[in-house]
């Protein structure tokens, strides 16, 4: 929610002319992203967002982020295009840091997403994952259980500051997720960080998807785990399942789910509460006060898990339960 | 530099309803202004910028200063025009906020200035000078030497933090300021902040001034002042006497100066110095490690104050000596 380096209207002059995108008529500093410094850049084609990499993105990770939105980019997803420079380049160096030049999309993001949201968020979810079959870059998903317990392991007793108890539960669920983790199951290009800050609707229908830089190549299902985390829980807390539903049927409309994959959802929703309370618990824990990113409440999260662990069937996501048969196996297969 | 007060999409487009200017298409948190909440808004008939207005503006000034923005604008001074919506109303309330739509306006502001920059810089600050004389509200000025010396006694030795022995040159330089403050002057609304970042410019010709909210009823002649010290002092410290000569001598295009207005200059520039020195230097000793806005460095009109201390002629500052007979006298009257 800043802008850690400046650009100066020299330095700006400069880097703008050497794009064929006309001459700059506006720029300003905006309060998005957490990680990077971002500009709107006003110019006589269009709008455009500069964004420059600050240390938390690992500059060898640029190749694969640029080269992933450029790809979905050409397949009519609606995500930011990064422009060439007159050379052909994308990634450049502007005030001493990696920086990348992407088009303005429009929209509005939703603080309080409804099921037509959801609906629309599925299917474009799916569309990203179709798209990249044929995207040959891979980028390891580096936050999952060993991540995790790293983390628990760093907040140490700091966890049971936010509630007594914490940290011993984080330990015993860490492991049992990461013991039950699917050894495979439909894989390819995750967003990874698909929140409702980061997908832009117009009119209700969905007109942007930003924010590629969690992205990695994991189970399909996994993403829409992280979703649903994100979309369906109200504010009081209480998960709304209509909401997942229309997740994930606005996802099989784009890309049928197999058994396996709705099978695994329980867990992998509980994985998925896990990666956010953990990151979100180590900066709580270490954000000094008054610092420019106010960090998120990791309490919110902790309730996200335990309601997947408590989850008996996979039919309280919303789906029509498919094979009633198989509702036994499937359960002991989990736990 | 930041956004203090989040508006969602509900709020924002119930409130862009209230206007005829379309619909919603973006809308972006801008890291500008010190004091507010500044948001960029695309809709279908263009840009706007929405302020929402924090704790530091006093909601009895805000008539003052969309007053005076509407006026100036309509005699064609390129500032931000506040929006009237559906029911003829400016000012508004939103997120619990006083809130203002003004219109977008394109340009640069420029990190060095050069003498083109003066020029123009000088004749805008003439008009809106000459532009305010039938504007018929009023603000005093709420810093001048009573509240430097509070904010002197305030910091007490702090100041001596920053240079030993600080806190006694400033008590013995705002006495002998104010003893000396002109009691007339040509005066009427000036704009006191008219920094580099609060001008834009497009190939080099001003297309925006911004930021009147430290407007108000005074010399115009200290307006200069402010910019002669704003604009006129390279980053090593050294005054750039071309630079002041251009902004004197673009404002004489549109507005001459009278004699005793120029000869006030070096006693009012020294107040304009200590103005923003004493508020930095407040700043400096009362802003937390690691908050949002990092306090600029009082030392830099440290130096300023003390340049105009040792000024001796008025033709220092780069305009022609007009009646060189005077000028024994006139420096008598000064010291």
């Amino acid at each position: 929610m800043a802008v850690y380096t400046e650009v100066n209207d020299e330095e700006l002059n400069a880097f703008v002319a050497s794009y064929e995108i006309g001459e700059v008529t506006s720029f300003k500093g905006i309060a998005e992203g957490v990680e990077n410094s971002n500009y709107l850049l006003g110019t006589t084609t269009g709008n455009y967002i500069l964004t420059l990499y600050e240390k938390r993105v690992d500059p060898k990770d640029l190749p694969f982020f640029l080269g992933l939105m450029e790809h979905l980019a050409a397949k009519g997803i609606p995500c930011p295009l990064p422009v060439h420079d007159r050379k052909g380049e994308v990634l450049r160096t502007l005030a001493g840091r990696p920086a990348v030049l992407i088009t303005f999309l429009t929209g509005l993001s939703v603080r309080r997403p409804q099921a037509v949201h959801c609906a629309e968020l599925g299917k474009a979810l799916a569309q990203i994952h179709v798209a990249s079959h044929d995207f040959e870059m891979q980028r390891e998903n580096a936050l999952l259980a060993p991540a995790w317990m790293n983390l628990v392991n760093t907040c140490g007793s700091g966890a049971d500051e936010v509630e007594f108890g914490l940290r011993m539960e984080l330990r015993r669920e860490v492991e049992e997720i990461g013991a039950n983790w699917p050894k495979k199951l439909p894989s390819g290009v995750i967003h990874a960080d698909l929140f409702p800050d980061n997908v832009f609707f117009l009119h209700n229908e969905l007109s942007g998807l930003i924010d590629f830089y969690f992205a990695c190549t994991d189970f399909f299902a996994y993403d829409i785990a992280i979703c649903i985390n994100a979309w369906c829980f109200e504010i009081d807390g209480s998960f709304n399942i209509t909401k997942a539903g229309a997740i994930l049927k606005g996802y099989e409309k784009v890309r049928p789910l197999k058994r396996r994959e709705i099978n695994a959802l329980p867990l992998l929703a509980r994985g998925a509460a896990m990666r956010f309370l953990v990151t979100r618990l180590y900066d709580w824990l270490n954000t000094p006060e008054g610092a420019l990113v106010k960090p998120k409440n990791p309490a919110e999260y902790v309730r996200i898990l335990r309601f997947h662990r408590a989850v008996e069937s996979t039919a309280e996501y919303g789906l029509p339960v498919r094979e009633k048969k198989k509702k036994k196996s499937k359960k002991s297969k989990k736990k």
